[in-house]
């Protein structure tokens, strides 16, 4: 089989593209014949070994996949060949990565694909959605009529959170610097704030008097100790982006009951990580799907030159200033996804 | 009835020592005759005003009390003249207070005493039993085999977490400054640092070199951001004191999924305390109750003088120089407390 795979950690010239062995699957494992994956910044993470993670070399690069079972390892009951489905946990913690044509998936990590999803759509979808309901259910247990604070709500996370932050019944304030995104992010259900992220705190204060109840900064540029001051009683600043420090007041932290809490979706369990994947898929039997803007399909051998895009932040934007999502495609004839050109 | 109550918030002097109408028990209320009351730190807080909260003047001192069903409100089922009971949430938020001989309470917030408990030695206990009962699973979520460290020992907080930490399974590290506390706290099943509260996340720091799940500060003296840096993955600091400040790393936050979170007792909901409440009693239940040390009883007359002395942290200590706590009782011929005087 054909990957993108690497051998030791470094740049993204480290990536190769070439053949490796079928995998087999072993016992509680399946096979995935690969449709689509997506090009994560936490796969440039893994690679560079800047995020430390277990790793059995050659490993192909990349976390989410979709794909079509195509053999069943030893001990796996309820999938069977033909069957469509995805992760989102490949290629770290020793495990194999997604940018195979053949994947050996344990069968714990493995979900269908709901009936009406584009492998290519939905797998670009994976990352923003299993992060937007990990951080807001297992990590801020956000409550319908509560006021969501999202900032950074143009890029794929941001955009995801407002989404599943309108469905689940919450008030939701996007923070954008680009006045285009207001129209989109106002049609999702969101009242939108246009405002550099530094300053969002500040901006978003006298919109709700009586404070926020759940703050997220996607760009790891907001202020954050500032926006633990506004938060409610019982308020949440999730810490999923950034490198900042914040000053915090105990006092208020203490007397207000609030919560600073940091969030890695790394970080959850096999359990946790289904528990994420019935709420993404039960969003899409709902007929509200969280999805993210696809910015450009290329074949699996583009996977350097995808790493670097990504890393110099040279990713294509839609006319609405949203982030466009970079995937990937095996070179295999019977896949007709639409297809770019950088 | 004869009550220890304030018609404005002021400092000491404005507890007046006096006869009030008797309460009647109204729609779902039980009137209690009381046998003993706390006086505790955050009493003086509501006093003083410096802790806002709805007061109805003239309101009697203190939030905890033991005593007796004395007359049944309507509509209150479970309850029966001559029933023991507790409540730790008088005299705030609109109730009437605990210094009284008759007190009014809310059946919701009343709970049976546990048959083996003196009166005395049980109020004492509450303030402390409760905020670690809540502070430990409502907020920290503490798991057995997890390592928790406790910030002042000595105090009736610090060791009530130190008790309700071992009985739980956890792995406790208690950090007093004063080496005679040392044997008692070891007898409690806790390891012991004797270090100052500033530098107690570092005094601790090569004894689990895994880090710490549960970090508690009862002084507000303690280094938190240190603390913080010292956390395994998903540790957790609970704020429960002080008016300090703490300079955090986010990205050690993210990357560990940490949480930082206040506490205060005063925040919990009626059905929050019941929880806390049947944690307590079960402790008594399973013959390991959670316990404070007794430093001083004395009539409700004196409710002034102890708050003059509690203000000015002229608290007794046993010689185990741990903290004792005040009690009073009503002047009444049928109760037999112990007394001693200052």
């Amino acid at each position: 089989m054909h990957a993108a795979f690497f051998s030791r950690t470094g740049d993204p010239s480290v990536i190769q593209w070439g053949e490796l062995p079928d995998p087999a699957p072993g016992p509680g494992q399946v096979r995935v014949r690969t449709l689509a994956v997506a090009v994560d910044a936490v796969d440039a993470l893994v690679r560079s070994g800047r995020w430390s993670t277990p790793l059995t070399f050659p490993v192909a690069v990349g976390r989410d996949l979709v794909g079509v079972v195509d053999a069943i390892g030893p001990g796996v009951t309820g999938l069977r060949e033909g069957d469509r489905v995805w992760t989102s946990s490949a290629g770290y913690a020793g495990r194999p990565g997604a940018t195979a044509e053949l994947v050996a998936v344990e069968r714990d990590r493995v979900y269908a694909v709901p009936d009406a999803a584009d492998p290519v759509a939905f797998v670009a979808s994976l990352h923003p959605a299993t992060t937007a309901v990990a951080a807001l259910h297992l990590r801020a247990h956000l409550q319908p009529g509560e006021t969501l604070v999202v900032v950074g709500a143009n890029g794929a996370v941001g955009a995801a959170l407002v989404q599943e932050g309108v469905a689940s019944g919450a008030d939701v304030i996007a923070v954008v610097r680009d006045a285009r995104c207001v129209a989109t992010l106002e049609e999702w259900g969101a009242e939108v704030v246009v405002a550099e992220a530094g300053s969002a705190a500040d901006a978003i204060a006298d919109r709700r008097p009586g404070g926020i109840h759940v703050f997220i900064d996607t760009t790891g540029r907001a202020d954050t100790a500032s926006a633990v001051r506004r938060l409610a009683p019982r308020g949440r600043a999730i810490v999923l982006a950034g490198r900042t420090s914040a000053e915090l007041d105990l006092w208020t932290l203490q007397v207000r009951e609030l919560r600073v809490e940091g969030f890695i979706l790394s970080a959850l369990d096999a359990s946790e990580l289904r528990e994420v994947a019935d709420q993404v898929n039960a969003r899409w039997a709902e007929g509200r799907p969280l999805t993210a803007h696809v910015g450009q399909v290329r074949g699996f051998a583009d996977a350097a030159e995808a790493h670097r895009r990504m890393e110099a932040g040279d990713l294509p934007r839609t006319a609405g200033r949203f982030v466009g999502r970079l995937v990937l495609v095996p070179d295999a004839p019977s896949l007709d996804a639409p297809r770019t050109t950088w």
